[in-house]
């Protein structure tokens, strides 16, 4: 094989937001399955917010990206040579492939996409990590019953639009708060959340008050900051809020800001609690074929918001999360259709 | 009945730790029980930081102190006189009686303590109150399992030696921080603590990685401020923190500092609970049970630091709480023995 794979590799830990001096540009190869691999040709990469938290050095929930290495990302692609007995030639398949054009695998981790089910986007989104976030976080972690105040942030972020979805297909009122108009408009318009607050635009403590009168029983926090704290101002006795992000302290570069009115737990007599996806694994298939079932019959609508271009767009792109410029999961296209 | 009734009342709402102006001492007649009434003579008189938000404005878990009001306050007494089928004189009693020599009362919340049994402090103390938020805490919230590592703050406090303990008894590794190592020795040497490290003198975040090396399972915080932020960078995977109080923060005039490093929850897919001992009123008879019990066999120490004074000693007996003063549960004493 004798094609060229570029990547896009981690050059530097970037101090606030990535800059291009954080990432290095690299050709070599393309690689070449060996007995029981397979090599994808990468068509769509998957952009997340989590991708700044895997740019810093130190022990989280998961290693972080070594400088040099490949960054880490999902992705979607087909299986262009085949020496893995479960992989052929033609498959479309979902992994951690990371930010390049093509990929060698051994299988472990990949699930294959059937684009006759769902674009292939979708993988990366309400039928991806992006969905079982949603999907386990809220359903898992939050448990929202009948008739319960579901409120999320980053509404019309990837995860945040199938949480809203998922809340009010299980019978709770659903409340997204996103920035800016149009998205509002989309959450409430297109997506059947029962109301949307726009934090460019409201004051957030008032907006809660009117539309979680009876305050908010479960609270899925993808942003942090002042967001939060005004989430913790309106709990209902026995909250539950899934901590699943912080997507406005990523980039901070004075330090994280803790919610300052933590003690409302102790009045509301409710619960914070982290999640990590990947805890979740072992029971990926049967969320996705419940998400599957849900976007079939409509109750549930995925959207991506596909940016074309090489793989070398990657950086730029993926300011756009952190300037909150996407609606619906962010997706780089680096193949024709 | 002719006896003059001293009551310490709310005169002002205090900005940062409560001063004398604070307070109005107010003398006026002991009641007379009416029908289904009974007055007590007050004996003991608990002291709580929890008493510091009481004072505050604006909802919380429980009404505030209206100005003018005797101040809220669990006591012991005796009964004195009585009109009520239920309660005779001579009858040793407990119950929300307030900062006064003498109460009235229709035995809402009032239960009854045999001083054969164990002394009239520690019905305020480990059969108390106390004894309750430490025991709900634990087991409900915290639900340490045999070999868990809980770390309990304010550990020398009335609930923190009490928590520590049922750890202990429970089968898990307690680990108390303290303010003093005179208090820490008495956690180890009298209580049985398997670890106490004294945040006065010693850094709580490398004393926990020392005493903790597997992560804390457990984290009871009655503090707040950095040693919660101390015990979040040492969170064992799945780790469980109950939010009881924040003594260091309820007279702090610049705002509650929330925990900057709240993220450590996602990292441990942790959660932090608050928890207020009154939800669990249905259950105080089978606690005071179990903690009886303890307390018969030795396994359980309750110790009370007692101050003797009339009931104007108040105000400054309770900024002994937010000094860190006392060991074991604070009670003034306004009766001879």
């Amino acid at each position: 094989m004798s094609a060229t794979n570029t990547q896009v590799r981690l050059a530097a830990r970037p101090a606030g937001l990535p800059k291009a001096s954080d990432w290095e540009l690299v050709q070599e190869p393309a690689p070449t399955p060996g007995e029981g691999e397979f090599t994808v040709a990468i068509s769509h990469i998957s952009l997340d917010p989590a991708m700044r938290g895997w740019m810093n050095a130190g022990a989280s929930y998961i290693e972080p990206v070594e400088l040099g290495a490949v960054m880490r990302a999902g992705a979607v692609g087909e299986v262009i040579a085949s020496r893995h007995p479960s992989f052929a030639v033609g498959d479309h398949v979902v992994g951690a492939f990371g930010v390049q054009e093509y990929a060698l695998s051994d299988g472990a981790g990949v699930t294959k996409a059937d684009p006759s089910l769902a674009a292939l986007p979708t993988y990366l989104g309400a039928l991806g990590m992006t969905g079982m976030t949603a999907y386990f976080g809220l359903l898992d972690v939050g448990r929202p019953e009948v008739g319960d105040t579901v409120v999320v942030s980053a509404a019309a972020g990837a995860v945040g639009s199938v949480v809203g979805q998922i809340a009010s297909i299980k019978g709770a009122r659903a409340i997204g708060i996103a920035g800016g108009r149009e998205k509002c408009r989309w959450l409430t318009e297109e997506l059947g959340f029962d109301a949307a607050i726009d934090y460019k635009g409201e004051d957030v403590r008032r907006a809660l008050r009117e539309h979680a009168p009876r305050g908010i029983d479960v609270y899925f926090d993808n942003v942090g900051g002042e967001i939060l704290e005004a989430a913790l101002t309106r709990l209902a006795r026995g909250a539950r809020i899934v901590i699943c992000g912080a997507v406005s302290q990523y980039n901070a570069s004075e330090g994280v800001k803790g919610p300052a009115n933590y003690l409302a737990l102790l009045v509301a007599r409710a619960s914070m609690t982290g999640m990590v996806v990947f805890d979740y694994a072992p029971r990926y298939a049967e969320a996705a074929r419940e998400l599957a079932g849900w976007l079939q019959n409509g109750s549930l609508i995925s959207r991506e918001d596909v940016v074309r271009g090489d793989v070398s767009a990657f950086p730029e792109t993926l300011l756009r999360l952190f300037a909150g410029e996407n609606v619906g999961k962010l997706v780089l296209q680096i193949a024709p259709d």
